[in-house]
């Protein structure tokens, strides 16, 4: 963790002069791994097991359950609801541009979308089935999945490893370009209004862009300790060291309370906030964070105006077909 | 009741010989009432809310989640599950086609799709909302859907009334036309196997469309009681008679066991079956469907045909553009 460490300490610290040519639009495709390139197939496959309720024990919890590509992404929940409603200690990070985050989850245990995508359908609480043997046992009693897996892969190729390849090839396609703040990077100085001009100056100034950088603000998929500066008064409202962070992970005390770093795009569509989901709305977490890991205290009209920029990152969503799913014929598995 | 089950019993004979010209293909549009023409912006408006999960009390069910377009109208369970993880006694109708429905629930209570929206909303075990005053104060608070109801219906448009009307609408899209039965049945005698053929004139033969007639195998919307014949073998492992059907909205002693007849359009697409979801297999269902309403005991082949022909009347599912639901900005309701 020391080197994650001193790379975000380094920071981006730049004069408000030299903002607009420092900033990086959003990319408006994925790169896609050595051993997962993109096909329209494998994107198709994905697509229709990410909206897949049948990965779940009940029939009643797909991925985009919890990550609402209809929504931001997430499920505006404070921590997301599985099977039998049952609910964990953690909030929905959002699936948009999760393609351009180095690692993945809150504690940042997978290191790739397709390790991601391995986790929640086995996870007790969240889809609750009872292995992967069970899931594959599933997917080939449903002659759709046999041909759709087929077309992505070749033949026999019904396996976790091609159904979270398949995953990741979907999730890589869900990228939201084109922002106001997009449009702004690009030279187009209306894109933004003065209230967000500002905001987004002091969100330079105060720091903020220090680990929320690079074109989806998120540290390119860093890691940093949240929150860093114990304030008493917001533990006790928020409990945010309840959790660990990566810690849980890998029992290093240097690891204690560290967290990937999350996107800001669309930030303003995945209330509630942080890890916890326990900051009801957006201008209060940007305050929140000042406080925790900037130890500034911000006024109303700052937060705001650092909230006005956040939402100039709200992108544009691309338009998709809602998948049709591959019948269980006659039959069903609950 | 007793009208309706004169015009039941009168019923539908026919020779085979006649049967082609006789079956009629599934209308490509269905009607809407006076008081709600059917517009693209009420469709628009009413897909998104259809499938907004905020329309429940913890942000995780919509109306998609038990009638799920993705599959077959409904979710392949016995029973659906509402919020918490709570579950109630009767499985899901599928969505589509239900235009073709003069009633609504497995016990007819409703008398319009716009009557049938409502409710479930509102459901304690199901959307879980404490009333819609609750819900209409979720809608006012997202610009998209303020905007979205003006189009669809004027300013200041955000109502219950409204809100039914443009599910209503939207429904009223789900027709799945042009099965192998359709194509038959429009003169392309291919278009069903030997075995399907078989199975369709058994059908005819044993009564089967006596109940379930009309181009949606509904009944038109008709009632009929189930069981019909007390079977106490059946009774003891499918506990059909448990609900009381109309009986329960009635409180007729006539009423007793009296439910809606459901449309054989995709019933292969939609196990388990019956108004419990206790049988799990089309072919069972077949046959105690033939058991218990018409006396008949079929043999394995012979139910074996029949589910093939109903296997003809799965349609073609029209292709839709994913809703992109309107935000709650820098907050959430949960």
């Amino acid at each position: 963790m020391s080197k994650i460490r001193t790379i975000i300490s380094a920071g981006l610290l730049m004069g408000s002069a030299s903002i607009v040519s420092a900033w990086e639009s959003l990319p408006t495709t994925a790169p896609s791994p050595a051993n997962n390139p993109t096909t329209a197939e494998k994107v198709e496959l994905g697509k229709m097991l990410f909206h897949d309720p049948r990965l779940s024990s009940t029939n009643t919890v797909s991925c985009a359950s919890c990550h609402n590509v209809m929504l931001g992404g997430d499920d505006n929940r404070p921590n997301s609801m599985g099977v039998h409603g049952q609910t964990g200690g953690r909030s929905a990070p959002t699936v948009w541009n999760a393609a351009f985050s180095k690692v993945q989850f809150w504690d940042g245990r997978a290191d790739s979308l397709e390790a991601q995508a391995a986790g929640p359908v086995t996870n007790p609480i969240e889809m609750g089935m009872k292995n992967w043997d069970e899931v594959i046992v599933r997917l080939k009693a449903i002659d759709g999945y046999q041909s759709a897996f087929a077309d992505a892969f070749g033949a026999d190729a019904i396996s976790k490893d091609n159904a979270t390849k398949a995953i990741a090839a979907y999730e890589r396609t869900l990228i939201t370009p084109n922002s106001p703040y997009d449009q702004y990077a690009k030279g187009n100085k209306k894109a933004l209004t003065a209230q967000q001009v500002r905001g987004l100056n002091k969100a330079v100034e105060i720091g903020c862009v220090s680990c929320h950088s690079g074109a989806a603000f998120n540290g390119n998929g860093n890691f940093q300790k949240f929150p860093v500066i114990n304030n008493a008064f917001l533990e006790k409202k928020y409990q945010f060291s309840d959790d660990k962070g990566l810690f849980e992970v890998t029992g290093k005390s240097g690891d204690k309370h560290f967290f990937k770093v999350p996107t800001l795009r669309n930030i303003a569509l995945t209330a509630p906030y942080f890890h916890n989901g326990s900051v009801k709305t957006l201008e209060k977490a940007v305050k929140v964070m000042a406080r925790v890991q900037l130890d500034r205290k911000l006024s109303d009209s700052e937060a705001a105006d650092i909230a006005a920029f956040l939402n100039a990152l709200t992108g544009e969503f691309p338009k998709q077909s809602l998948p049709t799913l591959p019948a269980t014929t006659g039959t069903s598995f609950n």
